[in-house]
């Protein structure tokens, strides 16, 4: 009988994290995203691609549409940080962030209720029968706490923050 | 209809990032939580303390019980690190985030679904009657992403960690 004001608050909670990170991004200068989050930690650029990458897998994954982004795993979700020549720009990449999650946000849109609490891609039908609870808002759930882990880290980067 | 299920979606990912600390906490030494999580930032004692101030916060918030920690306070939340001396051992402050944690997980097997879906203490019956996303399971959803972003930031402690 919740169902639309839960699929609310995981929205609303998906949405401010992104939005978040969207004010990080356009403060922090591409200089700035070369750098380490800590030393000897991943660098703002492959925080910025490897969550590009996983927002864009999540558009087969809710089964909405193609992935547009696929030349980025190898950089920056097969393989760790320095281990793979990154090419792409920062500018690029921050572009790529703001289209990706448009792109959500316009199939989030048109989503049916009763939509969200089926299985997500990753799961067949027949373990989805005994695991109700791996549909695609649980993805949601899942994708804001990892931009929130991430986003904990990229502040690092803002030196006016303390 | 899908109430229970809700439930059983935050709460899960709520006890998994819990458990996620837990092990990390284990892990590191009290003199590895004096450390800061990053050049400049905050240490790790601290930010372990503000997570039991804001865990031990929830209970009266979720109207459960009082509060057990309110010494924290001063020292966790209404301070930053390193304006105010802190006082008590990381050895303490570890058993204290297992025992407010503990205390919380009591109190949830107990909830029924729909005080899940009832008004926190800290909005008004007058907000809330127009705003009924502002409930105790939107508690739990805000409660797990500040969560994920702290750890996010206390890994950089464990020097095994890539």
């Amino acid at each position: 009988m919740n169902d639309d004001l839960m699929i609310k608050m995981v929205l609303d909670t998906w949405y401010a994290k992104v939005k978040d990170a969207d004010r990080l991004f356009d403060k922090l200068t591409d200089e700035q995203l070369q750098n380490e989050v800590a030393p000897g930690r991943n660098r703002g650029i492959y925080l910025l691609g490897h969550m590009v990458a996983v927002h864009d897998r999540m558009l087969p994954l809710l089964d909405l549409e193609e992935r547009s982004f696929t030349e980025l795993d190898e950089a920056f979700i097969s393989n760790p940080d320095k281990a793979f020549e990154i090419t792409i720009s920062a500018t690029e990449l921050k572009q790529n962030w703001k289209d990706v999650n448009a792109k959500l946000a316009s199939h989030f849109n048109k989503m049916q209720s009763a939509e969200w609490f089926t299985k997500h891609k990753a799961v067949s039908e027949e373990d989805f029968v005994k695991e109700l609870h791996r549909n695609k808002l649980n993805v949601i759930i899942n994708r804001t706490n990892h931009l929130s882990g991430h986003l904990g880290q990229l502040i690092f980067l803002d030196n006016a923050k303390p």
